[in-house]
């Protein structure tokens, strides 16, 4: 029973060594530990989740709201306040595993305990009145998100953007300071000419130069002088080599390298954080007479909580694998590597590669010509030849619809013999691959799913054109067959071999800029909903942008461009995001609104402008990675070493053992030289992005090793 | 007399070595050494490279010429004639020098023959017709300038540059498939849209999807299908995220990885090259007795030749400096740091550091006062509290007459005492500062330089508000007295010390861009100076940019954006450069000359973001080695180590030896233990960026010179 409490606490360092957690949030009594294992139970999680998510999404359906998804006060007060509820649950069993003094210490518990009161004293007041009110404590509501267990990506990031933040603030100020002394320049060099607004007073020069470093008043705004002066345009050129060429291009640099080694400083971190989970959970299993190493009894009541639900043979291969001495029992060393030897999924080693050589005769000699018909070279070939062909089809036939300039929508589509006889092939294709190679194999290979989903695509679109003559919108899934080309070439396989890498954190990111955008919306909303841009702005440089002119060619429809709702705030905000004419949409607010909205405007120009460095920075850092990687350790590819690949084997006793359940669990089988063995099995593990880290760092990692073990001799000594 | 000629010939080959010229170009008898001497003259070298630029700048004078530079026919035919024949002088002087044979296999040289050939050609044809015709081959012109000597730096660039672009291309092909993928989507999407011509056939697709990379028409193109549906921004979203954000971001990667790939490679190939110099030079300098080391009278008489002009207590310094085993006799080992040591540049070490202690007392003593409080640290905090005094001066003043609303160039200014008091404080600074540290030393520092010059400046500035009331040109001086505060940060020390560090490669890759500049103007020149678009492209989206009207605010002025001379075809290709707007540009043309035109534009905006990706990854790749350089080797500022300092002694037989010219010149008092130290030269060096990179990389380095030693023995054995 007593044994039972520490493999579960020996469970929960190791858990807490993963995820990272600050070992002072560790369940200070065995009382406490039913309140930890609700906290971090799956099911929580995705509550918590699915509370955050909610209580965001609300905002669609809050004044202002979608159209159709327009709910009343009370209905979405009310789910704003069960939503509440449910995120403070966490709370409750927070305070109830912490403890009152450990709680009032963790930073984001009390944040998001101040955040919910906040929240419902608000939610409260909405449903009494039964109206909303100026709302912007709803821009907060993302907190919720960032707080849940699956956004440690997310928190990660934000952290280290808060990180990256003072080298990137000097050199904005840099820019600033240089935007400044031009602007100076620029009233006193251009106010004097006529009918030249952009320079009149030093407010017009700063904005205008603002615009001008992100390039989307150029050429415009140099014109005017241009038309008196031709050397006017100096000004402009140096302005933009300083501002936009050389500082804009450092700042990335900054960005870049600040970027680049909290990486790093993170992957050192996370290093450590894993060998101190492991040698408090080592600390727990050991026992009074033997302190320095580790039974396989133990090792596996630990693991039945560690990774529950996994067979008696698993955890005795872990346990074998992680024994490289081959002694029976574990040293710390050695269960250092328990967290790599977790991912392993083992399975029995067969004689034959080919799936269907199990089946029947002549079944088998028929799949058996599939296979090797399937993994013939010029197959691959003929199928390029059939794509390529497909491809050029497909422009050709598009380039003779666009000429005959008819209208696409009316155009009576029938379904060609061509049509039918690629799309034959490629299912062909695919059914040959599947055969040949075996379910399991094809559609565990990303490139195969991906010429599996366009053959899909395209099947569903020549059944579109046999069936349904007039249903035009299937000829929008003509263009994706060309996807298939894409594979040809090795450099793009590696391009989407990183997007594939890079989703997860691509991932993240995305939700940050999600994050961002959602914040500015809610602000955006409560601000600007009340005003109509139709029509607005007369005898101003941007009047054409917003006419509402019915039917005429010349309409600009920046009037579209607003904060009416959830959605449309955030197609607004990704097109100040691209940059390009975000000033026209900032001209009409300031001139319709108030001059002070361009603050919101600018600040987030500014926001997005370090958050996409951060993108940039990240691309250019994870595709450099991979290639020095490929580089250093002489790979053709970096996928060679994606995969691990290990090999135990169990000799009789052993297979026994772990067979027979009322047997009891030892090591002394694993110094049996003389045994036979009976059982190989091989384990295959996916390097994650910190593996290649530490492979490539790794004469970095071992003078972290040194100063880690003059570390470990103190704790064990004590 | 013999050894005259192998001190020559060793010369060269340190000098080839030096520059990274091929050694199978070496003269290959003493027939050919005067020949090799004009040709590597410092003279010739300017007067190659003042033809070369005054043949590239006779294009201001050509048609279509600069208004007040036109020149007759007759006179720019006759100068363009004596600076090709004294380019051709160059090809002369190098058949010489090298013999037919070579001459054939020297790619540049063929190539710069042909291209004389044909220039002389055709200037005699435009001297007989006494006409211009059609001479697109005048964009070819910079090959000349490129060919100079002066010109390294950019050949290097540009073959970088041309060895970077396989993967760029890869990634541009990548870029291209996935905008058709679109334009066949985009087409079957929106062609159905009533007065949307975006997308109503395929090549109006693809050139709304090229232009929607460079984000210059968005949201503009987005609109019309936006307002039919919502959902359509869909297709805009994931097509700038793909490409934009994500592809683009991939290009820059692989521009970055590729060529800092070259640049180490280039450090590696200079490295041995340089090596290789010294081998061949050692060999000729040895004797048949002593084949292993380098007496101090053949290193002096080598050396006569390679930096001439020295005295014969530098060389002697030189050798005693190399000769770090103090034998008297230099090694090969020894003498590969040869290159180093002719760059230091020695003087005799003084007991004071203070340059006034040799004045007459009482002065000596208020020097040593005033340079006391020259540095004194609160010396510089009280000049910032001024600095940052005359900014908010300034600042409040031009607000000032920002809001008065008057006119700037009518405006009155008078010399406000304030003014003069900033100004006087700034140059009673400097003089404190000239007088206490002494002028060597104070306009030897790059900081004090700057703050002169912005004294100057400001000098200037008040100067002409005394005396000028009307001159308000010098109103333009007073933001550039705000440039001091730039110094106060360390961050912004860093980032102008970049700016010099980089200056030099910065230069060459400027050069290189005017380069494209010159090739695109000329071409544009060629093609477009006969069309003129004021008021052109009625009934067209883009009318309003080029409409003429006098006196109205909408004037757009785009039709300034033409090709009518170099120097505006310049600025009409840097604002296509900065990108923004530039299909407005594309537009005119195209719909006033002729669609093939788009090419042009389309192919100058791939070339410039090719290099202008380039001139990303240079200043990210300066930067980063930069702090990367300071973090490895432990500094504070990497200018701690850009300046080199040595120490040598000379004893009294040594001074004596180097001082009597009739004395002979031997080795036997370097290892004299007993000897007084007579004299202490102390020699300073600055580091190259060649230097950081060797001693940054300094484990593949040894690596490196084991490959070399087994290269070596090969060499000396046979
Ligand atoms: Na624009
Ligand atoms: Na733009």
């Amino acid at each position: 029973k007593q044994w039972t409490l520490n493999y579960q606490e020996a469970a929960i360092y190791l858990e807490e060594g993963r995820n990272n957690d600050k070992f002072y949030t560790h369940p200070q009594s065995h009382d406490a530990l039913p309140a930890y294992q609700v906290a971090h139970n799956p099911w929580f999680y995705t509550l918590d989740l699915f509370a955050a998510v909610v209580v965001m999404l609300l905002a669609a359906c809050e004044k202002p709201a979608v159209a159709s998804l327009e709910m009343p006060v009370g209905i979405h007060g009310s789910i704003e306040m069960l939503c509440l509820l449910i995120l403070s649950l966490d709370l409750g069993i927070r305070a109830k595993w912490l403890g009152w003094r450990v709680f009032i210490k963790h930073k984001r518990t009390v944040v998001k305990s101040f955040m919910i009161l906040l929240m419902l004293t608000e939610a409260v007041v909405v449903l009494v009145r039964q109206a909303n009110h100026f709302r912007v404590t709803r821009a907060l509501r993302p907190l919720f998100l960032i707080h849940t267990h699956y956004c440690q990506g997310v928190r990660r990031i934000t952290r280290q953007i808060m990180q990256s933040m003072p080298p990137i603030l000097d050199m904005i100020l840099l820019l600033l300071f240089f935007m400044l002394i031009f602007s100076i320049l620029g009233f006193y060099l251009f106010s004097g000419i006529a009918d030249f607004q952009s320079f009149s007073t030093i407010k017009d020069s700063f904005i205008s130069l603002f615009v001008l470093l992100t390039t989307a008043n150029y050429p415009d705004v140099m014109m005017p002088a241009y038309a008196v002066n031709k050397f006017y345009s100096l000004f402009f050129i140096v302005y933009l080599s300083l501002e936009l060429y050389f500082l804009m291009n450092l700042l990335l640099a900054v960005v870049y390298d600040t970027f680049s080694n909290l990486e790093k400083a993170k992957v050192r971190s996370l290093f450590f954080h894993k060998r101190e989970g492991c040698v408090h959970a080592f600390r727990l299993l050991v026992t009074q007479n033997n302190h320095t190493h580790l039974t396989v009894k133990h090792f596996i009541g630990m693991m039945e909580f560690f990774v529950p639900k996994k067979t008696r043979r698993e955890y005795y291969l872990m346990f074998k694998f992680l024994n490289t001495s081959q002694t029976g029992l574990l040293s710390l060393d050695e269960f250092f590597n328990v967290y790599d030897v977790v991912q392993i999924k083992w399975k029995l080693k067969s004689d034959s590669n080919l799936w269907s050589s199990s089946f029947k005769h002549p079944c088998n000699r028929i799949f058996r010509g599939l296979h090797w018909f399937a993994t013939w070279c010029y197959f691959d070939y003929c199928i390029y030849i059939v794509i390529f062909g497909n491809f050029l089809w497909i422009l050709i036939e598009t380039i003779r619809i666009s000429n005959e300039a008819v209208s696409v929508a009316n155009y009576n589509f029938t379904a060609s013999w061509i049509s039918i006889v690629f799309v034959c092939i490629y299912c062909l294709e695919a059914i040959i691959k599947i055969l040949g190679r075996g379910p399991q194999d094809y559609f565990t290979k990303g490139w195969d799913v991906f010429d599996f989903l366009v053959t899909i695509v395209s099947v569903v679109g020549v059944f579109g054109e046999v069936f349904e003559d007039s249903f035009y919108y299937v000829m929008v899934l003509r263009p994706f067959r060309l996807l298939r080309l894409f594979k040809i070439k090795e450099r793009y396989r590696d391009v989407l071999g990183t997007l594939f890498v890079l989703f997860a954190k691509l991932f993240s990111l995305a939700i940050c800029i999600i994050i961002v955008f959602y914040f500015y919306a809610i602000v955006g909303m409560e601000v600007f909903f009340h005003y109509d841009l139709t029509d607005c702005c007369k005898n101003s440089s941007v009047e054409d942008y917003y006419a509402f002119k019915n039917g005429t060619v010349r309409t600009g429809y920046y009037y579209l461009n607003n904060f009416d709702n959830l959605f449309q705030s955030g197609v607004t905000l990704f097109e100040l995001t691209v940059v390009n004419n975000w000033f026209i949409t900032m001209e009409g607010f300031a001139l319709t609104v108030s001059e002070w909205t361009r603050l919101f405007f600018m600040s987030f120009y500014i926001v997005m402008m370090v958050v996409m460095n951060i993108v940039v920075a990240f691309v250019l850092e994870s595709f450099i990675f991979r290639i020095n990687y490929r580089r250093q350790m002489h790979l053709d590819d970096i996928d060679d070493h994606h995969v691990v690949k290990e090999e135990i084997a169990l000799n009789e006793d052993e297979v026994h053992m772990v067979s027979v359940l009322s047997a009891p669990v030892n090591g002394q089988f694993i110094n049996s030289q003389d045994a036979r063995e009976v059982q190989v099995y091989i384990g295959e593990r996916t390097r994650s992005r910190e593996d290649f880290s530490l492979r490539m760092y790794h004469d970095e990692v071992e003078q972290w090793m040194r100063e880690f073990q003059e570390q470990r001799q103190e704790i064990v000594s004590t």
